[in-house]
Formats: C-alpha cells, sequence, structure tokens
C-alpha cells in the first residue's frame, strides 16, 4: 500500500467473504461490490481487529469529521476528510402521527453533509483509496448526489474526475457535479459500465465503487446510537437501491452490538420504488439474488443500474422487510416533510413513505424509529420548472394572483377572501 | 405576551437602545431593526440577565439544535427548533495558502442548516415571534435563503407564508421556497416594502424582520468558539448586505467576552460586493448611516435593499473593516472552494474573497480566521444553464466531447492527448 494511507489509527485488518464467513482476503487491494444486471458481486466487507477497540470510541459526542471513527474505518487519506457526517437526528412526534406510528420518530438529515447527502461518508473511504493506488482520476457513473460528493473529494485530492450522468439528468444537478471540476459525459446508462471500463483500462482512472466505500456509511449508526443517548433505534428505514447504505448502516449497528456496546440490533427496512423493487422482488421470490428491474420512478436517485448482494445479506441478519412504495405515497411523504420544514429530494422521503406504509400493513414497533433521508429537494425533477407568478403591485391584483396561484392553499384562501371583489 | 412563548429558560429580559445605552424598552414587542432606502433603523438589541447566566453553557460540545442555547435566545416557540446550527468549522490549510494566509482557517460551513443557509438561525428566533403574536401568517421579500428559512418555520409553526421576490430570482430557488408551502410573489422590489405593509395591515400578517431573529446568529459564534477548544479567532469575515448576520455573530463574541468566558473578541470583517458596498462607502464617507446603493452583482443573495446601523456599530466596536469586493474575485473564491470540495453560492464564497483582499493589502493576523460561507451554489444565477455534453459511447467520440468541453482542466487534457487521434 502506498505511504499515503499510512494510518496507524484504522484497525481494519482484512476482508473478509460474506457467504463463506472463512474466507479471508487482504485488506489491500479493496474489491468491488458491484455487478451489472447479468450477474451478482462477490460480497465482501473489511473487517477490523475488533479486540483492539477502545470502547470509549462510542462515548464521544456525535460532531462532524468521519476521522473520529478511524479506528472503525478503512485508512483516510491524510487531508481528505471535511467535517462530514454529525448530521442532525431531528425529533419529528407529528410526523409520527401523521405516519401512523405510536411512538418516537427521528429523522436523520443527511442533507447536511458537505455536498448535501449521505455519499460523503462513501466518498471520504473510497477516494482515499484513489490517493493510495496513485491514479490520475476517479470515476464512476451517478444519478447526481454520488457524483457530486466523488466529485467533491476527488478536487480535494487533487485528482481528476470524470462523471457519467444519464442524459435526463436534471441540469441543476449537472452544474452541481460540474462545480467541483469534474468532467460530466451523458451517455445512455446501458453503455456506462463499459464506457468505465475503458477509462479505468486506458486512462488509469480508480472506479469509485468497492468494499471500503460501504465502510463510511457504518458512521451513520454510531452516531445515532450516540445521539439517542445510547439506545438502539427499534427499526431504522433506509432509501435503497443498491443498498449500499442499507448494508452500511446495518454493518455500524451490527459492530456497535457485537462490540458489547449496544444491547440489540434495530430492524433494518429497505424503502425501494415500487417500479423496480429489487430487493422486494427477490425476497418474495425467495431468491438469493437481487435482480435490476428498470422502471420509471420520480425517485431516480435510486434507481440503480447495479445490484449486490449486501442488501439481502442486512435483510435476513436485521429481520428486515423490503418495502415496495408507489410515487404517490413517496410524493406524500415529501410534502409531509417539507410541511415540517424539511424539503428532501423524493428518493429521500421514500424512508418515510415506507415507515407508513408498513403501519398501515398493521406493523408495530416498541422503541425509537429512525427514517433516513438523503439529500435535498434540489436535486428532483421538475425543480424551477414552476417559476412564481409575477404581479402587479395593486392590492387586488395581489390578492388575486394569490389566490389563483395559491387557492389550493385554505388557510391563505381564507385570508384573502375579503379581498377578492366580486 | 402570549402563553405560547413561556420559556422560563431565556434570561432575556428586555430591549436596549444601541444608540443611546441608557434608553430601555420592554422585551415585548420585537422592534423592527429595518429601514427603507429613505432613512436608517432604530438599533437595539435584545438584553438579558447576564448576571444569571451558568459559565457551563459554553462548556457543551457544539451540537445543532439551537434551544441549547436558550438561556441567551428571546423565548422559543415549543417544537419549533429542528436541530438547526451545529455546522462544520472546517479546517482549510490548503485556501489559507491560496488566500495568503500565513495561518489557521476555518470555514464556518453554514450550508449544512436545515434549509441550507444561515438564515435558520434567524428564523427560529423571528418566526417563534409570529407564533406568539397570534398571526395567521408570515410575510418577508428575501432573494431566495431567508424565503426558504421563514417558510420552512412557518410551515412547522403552522401559519401561512407569502414571500416577495425579484422577477429576477432564479426558479430553481422559487421551487425551494414553494416546497415548504409558501406563496412567492415576484414583484419589482421597488415597490416591495409597500405591499409588506400592506399584507402586514389587511391580513395581519408578521413581518419576519425584527430585533428577534439577529440573536439567533449569536449561536454562531458560540460554536466557534466551542469548536476552537475555547479560542477566539483574530478575525472572522462575514458576507454582508444588511449585516444582521455580522452584528448578531459580534454580538455572540462580545457576549463571551463580557461574561468572562472568552479573553478577546474578534476584528469583524464586512465583505461586500463593490457595486453595492454599503458599509464600505459610509465608513470612507465618515457616515454614521449606511446609504443602499444598488448595483448589479453575481452575489444577488447579499443585495438587500434595506439597511441598518448595525453594521456599522458591529465594525466600529470590533475594530473591523468593510471590504469592497469586486465579481472576480467573489468568482475565484467560489472555484477555491469548490476546488477543496464545498460548492458554496456566491455570496457565501465572498467571505473568503475578502480574506484574500485584505492579505493582498498587507494584513497579518496573529491567529485563527475563520471565514463564513452561507449556503449551496444550488441558489446561484446560471445553474442548470449549462448542461453536459451528450456523447456517443465510441471511445474516440468519448475522448474527443471530454477535450472539447474540459480542455482547460490541464491533467484531464494530458490524459486524453493519446487517445485524440490526428
Amino acid at each position: 500500500m502506498d505511504n499515503t494511507l499510512e494510518n496507524d489509527v484504522s484497525l481494519a485488518i482484512g476482508h473478509r467473504s460474506l457467504s463463506d464467513l472463512e474466507t479471508r482476503l487482504p485488506l489491500w487491494p479493496p474489491i468491488s461490490q458491484q455487478a451489472t444486471a447479468s450477474g451478482t458481486s462477490y460480497p465482501v466487507e473489511v473487517t477490523y481487529a475488533y479486540d483492539r477497540v477502545d470502547r470509549q470510541l462510542f462515548a464521544q459526542p456525535p460532531l462532524p469529521g468521519l476521522e473520529r471513527w478511524a479506528p472503525l474505518l478503512p485508512p483516510l487519506a491524510p487531508g481528505l476528510s471535511m467535517a462530514e457526517g454529525g448530521t442532525a437526528l431531528v425529533p419529528a412526534p407529528e410526523l409520527a402521527a401523521w405516519a401512523g406510528l405510536n411512538g418516537e420518530l427521528f429523522i436523520k438529515d443527511e442533507s447536511r453533509n458537505p455536498t448535501w447527502s449521505h455519499k460523503d461518508r462513501f466518498n471520504l473511504c473510497s477516494v482515499s483509496v484513489a490517493v493510495a493506488t496513485g491514479a490520475p482520476g476517479v470515476v464512476l457513473s451517478s444519478s447526481g448526489n454520488h457524483g457530486a460528493s466523488a466529485a467533491a473529494y476527488a478536487a480535494r485530492a487533487g485528482l481528476s474526475c470524470i462523471v457519467l450522468v444519464s442524459p435526463d439528468t436534471p441540469p441543476a444537478v449537472q452544474s452541481f457535479v460540474q462545480a467541483y471540476g469534474a468532467a460530466v459525459l451523458a451517455v445512455p446508462p446501458a453503455g456506462s459500465q463499459t464506457l468505465i471500463r475503458q477509462i479505468v483500462e486506458r486512462l488509469g482512472y480508480h472506479f469509485a465503487h468497492h468494499s471500503w466505500g460501504c465502510e463510511g456509511y457504518k458512521t451513520l449508526a454510531y452516531e445515532v446510537f450516540g445521539q439517542l443517548g445510547g439506545r438502539v433505534p427499534t427499526a431504522v428505514f433506509i432509501p435503497t437501491s443498491n443498498a449500499q447504505l442499507l448494508f452500511g448502516v446495518w454493518k455500524g449497528f451490527r459492530e456497535l452490538h457485537e462490540l458489547g456496546v449496544a444491547a440489540s440490533t434495530p430492524v433494518m427496512m429497505a424503502c425501494e420504488p415500487a417500479t423496480r423493487a429489487s430487493h422486494f422482488r427477490a425476497i418474495e421470490a425467495n431468491q438469493d439474488h437481487v435482480e435490476i428491474v428498470e422502471g420509471p420512478t420520480i425517485a431516480y436517485a435510486i434507481g440503480s443500474s447495479v445490484s449486490s448482494t449486501l442488501g439481502l445479506l442486512a435483510l435476513r441478519q436485521s429481520s428486515g422487510v423490503a418495502v415496495s412504495i408507489l410515487d404517490d405515497e413517496t410524493q406524500a411523504a415529501q410534502v409531509a416533510l417539507a410541511g415540517r420544514g424539511m424539503w428532501q429530494e423524493a428518493s429521500g422521503a421514500i424512508s418515510l413513505a415506507g415507515l407508513r406504509q408498513v403501519i398501515a400493513a398493521g406493523r408495530r414497533f416498541d422503541g425509537p424509529v429512525v427514517c433516513v433521508t438523503c439529500s435535498s429537494g434540489f436535486k428532483d425533477l421538475g425543480v424551477g420548472r414552476d417559476p412564481a407568478p409575477a404581479s402587479e403591485l395593486e392590492w387586488g391584483l395581489v390578492c388575486r394572483t394569490l389566490a389563483r396561484h395559491y387557492g389550493t392553499q385554505r388557510a391563505l384562501a381564507e385570508q384573502l377572501r375579503p379581498f377578492l371583489g366580486a
């Protein structure tokens, strides 16, 4: 391993196969966890010298800066961290009522990260690998969040970055990725894997998608545990596409339990758009692998065209469930969140929609529930397409403009009525 | 005062005139600090029973949730807080070098708030007043951040919200404000004050702009003090428009000093777009009030058309300076920040541009310097106007597309050269 990754606080010691727990592999090189639609991946995880972990690690306040969890992360490139994580856990009693939950609900708001999504936890770890390999750049395909985050960390590392996006990615999201100096290519999703392979082989770029990245997501679990004052949530609802976030968060809670720090583990709930719902279908069909289904959804950021078995593992180990969610349900959750001051992208709001659906189906939770939201509403399709109505300054005209455009808001319509004239 | 604001942890006791320190006013009602271009405001601040402040308040970790500072805030409406603040303080040695600073530099990244700007600190306090008055709604004019934040907190409080924007506000920013259920009206800025007055008088709405709001900004100072391990920065650079943030942050540091918690106070640096630069001009002309100058700037979010004397007070009390900054300098700072993984709006990046300018002019700082950045680049003009080039999947075409659009990136151009053919 390159010297730039020397970090004697990491206790990472190797890889372990998740399908055959006796199979051990070295820590280096990181292993791709990704497979294309035609096959499943090689399921591995990074493993650590757990017997050397000081439990005081989990007594610290959950402030930003993932290097605070360095013993349980792969070696991080020095200076790469930018105070990611430490995101707010927002108590949400009104949203609990909305979802029908008779108990505590918290929103883990991952839009409070440096590039405003959970992906920063991944890319801190992932780009550390690119630095160590001496690659001249990083390449990946992304619907937005991952691309912007990888571009940001690549920029910090002084590396080039090429991000493949689908041609229908919102222009504002493309600006977002380009702002960090990344080159953005709009290509048909079907061809992106081949192109990535070419960029890796011909330009020597690092493909930012492997076993080390997921490890960053574990920190979300450590933080929630601290933010709940040392309690473990009964259930954690996660927006799910290729399930790396689901697996990472599960692994964090599993470690807390295995280290004897936490008394239990949560049930992991994978929330998927119904038009895709890969994990939901795999479990329904009792399959041991996940087949990618392509279908349109407003939650485009969790419309991955790659898959792994990591999600199924997390669901089975945690006695979890995959929830298949209609876009209407997701949209209702998005409106409910915004009504409590949290404008989340559809792909993030789906976790709250998942909670509401399983409660409606009769599920009960006898402890705190956490819904993870991933990023801001800025990234959604349609943002900016409905500019506010221009208005003259004359009072009667102002009232009519407001009534015409916002008349469905009952309180406002009521207030305006006396001024609308005949 | 309405019972909904009963909050026995607030030590707020009244208002104090800032021009005549002997003049005391009751805590209720809050007092407008805003004046139109034709006049200056009535400068007041909220004052507290400082002798009853437990210094242990400042020993707590600077986590999100402003209610943790409740003793030194006006009374907050119960349940309104949504874990705002506690934003990351990012060490930025490379940006220090870029700005020519021979010392420690930190970026206080206010884009990590619930609606991704510092305005959440203001609106927690400001909307608390609206709740207490029993107003049916909140009205304000805004270039975006303030509007979205007020809309979010109004939504949490169950109040209507009308936000007046300039017709050239980016459509995505309008979506942002509307997402929280606010009614957005695009009106000429010149008429917005009159319209606000009408909405206040005829609809009974609360105008979200008064002495209580600024108090929320103090918490930024408390956090920085904690994040620096009990050190006070030598200088704090603040994007400045009507200077409420400048005044609020200054007040926080002043309190820390007067309470005997901190040994010193920082120099406050007001960073203004050169085309407006109201404080810069007022100080140059040795005026005791600030005249609004209207001029075009990419930093449109700090193009306020209202003014107060609060900024001048903060600058004079702190031996501070107002810095007049060209859009080119702001843009260079924005690129430098993005190159370190922080995509900030132009109006936020201006603080780093201000640091660079004063260093170039010979100023030295012998301690940590903090630049406050306010919000994400998503809010800038031009975002989404330059979608990525579509590309065929054929390797030669991909390389040519990349070279054509990103050829100014020297490293990438170098990597592509072997594949570009004749």
